[in-house]
């Protein structure tokens, strides 16, 4: 089915999300992503992406007399714009020579026409980074995740299992505490690591990680 | 109103959403942040966040009784976890010095109490970046772009002075092209520009980036 963007702008009130969404589920479209962008000087926008069978200037028109839009134009789907997503967390020092190997390395896959994006959070604490890993599971678009610090344990080891669990591939550099026992991959060096990182999720790039399970660089 | 977050579990097909919003309108939930995250090998699950008067527990039984739905868990809210984020995009030698920067100084103040993430896309050519430049307005939490290149102007240049009239604040590197004549502001050194930006969206710095309107530095 041919996939659609709309951006609408719309009063900040219940009942909104409903309203639009009856119109695409009224025709049957599958809405496969949202964003509510909130503004502090105007008026809220949805952003919606659906696929649907027919042509999309009816729906345009539907989502336009719904109570408390005022405005909705077609616009270019942006999951091809920013694509795969890594996320790179732990420590400043180190993500950021993670986040430099993988930035080089999806650059060189992005001008081959991947499109991967490389995401981080300079985070330290336990209890902070646990639930961080755990929320990474619930962002749009993210492969991998890459785990950069000198020491980490405790309850983020638990969070990192659960993600693993859910399907995310988890590169831990190495280091002191359990996270490293309990990642697919363990790498030393860490512009190593965020090189690694990107070639495992780019369809242009031939490295397994599957096949690299519970190996150390 | 308190604010909360569930994460459901829903078969892929049109009319989820639709089911699931009407349950919100009606206990009159004002829905802040959605995320649909589809997975190759089981259920697509829809993460929504939702600030309401009085308790949760009727609208978590709500939800499970919408069709598609097989399950619903109540969960911490991720906005807080990811926080603002600034988006650094052109050719991957210049984004990955920008985000050394950026990284290293959002520790230092995420220490602080801060949570700022930063997000990089290496990405080349006129059409894609003008392309990606006008979707960054469009993602949630993105408060301020950097242009890291060598040079950048046609379309791209276009594209700037629209998401700045929509209020998103742009750095540019110094730079060939006609880019850094409509950016806010304009750095030569990487590390700096990148430090500059976090210290322009953060809440623990002083640095002011409208007094700095149209500077280079």
């Amino acid at each position: 089915m041919p996939a659609y963007a709309v951006l609408t702008t719309v009063s900040n009130q219940p009942g909104i999300l409903f309203g639009l969404t009856r119109v695409l589920a009224d025709r049957q479209a599958n809405i496969s992503h949202v964003d509510i962008i909130s503004h502090v000087d105007r008026d809220t926008e949805i952003y919606l992406e659906f696929a649907v069978e027919g042509a999309i200037e009816p729906i345009v028109e539907g989502l336009r007399t719904v109570t408390g839009v005022s405005a909705v134009e077609a616009t270019p789907s942006f999951s091809k714009i920013y694509g795969k997503r890594i996320v790179i967390m732990g420590g400043g020092a180190q993500v950021g020579q993670v986040a430099l190997g993988a930035i080089t390395e999806a650059d060189r896959h992005n001008i081959r026409g991947e499109r991967i994006s490389v995401d981080t959070i300079p985070l330290v604490g336990e209890e902070a980074l646990a639930g961080a890993v755990r929320s990474v599971v619930r962002l749009p678009r993210v492969r991998l995740l890459v785990l950069a610090g000198s020491i980490m344990g405790g309850d983020i080891t638990n969070a990192v299992e659960e993600v693993r669990g859910k399907g995310l591939i988890v590169i831990s550099l190495n280091m002191a505490g359990s996270v490293p026992d309990v990642a697919d991959l363990v790498v030393s060096d860490p512009v190593q690591a965020g090189v690694m990182a990107v070639m495992a999720v780019a369809d242009t790039a031939k490295f397994d990680i599957v096949r690299q399970q519970k190996r150390k660089y």
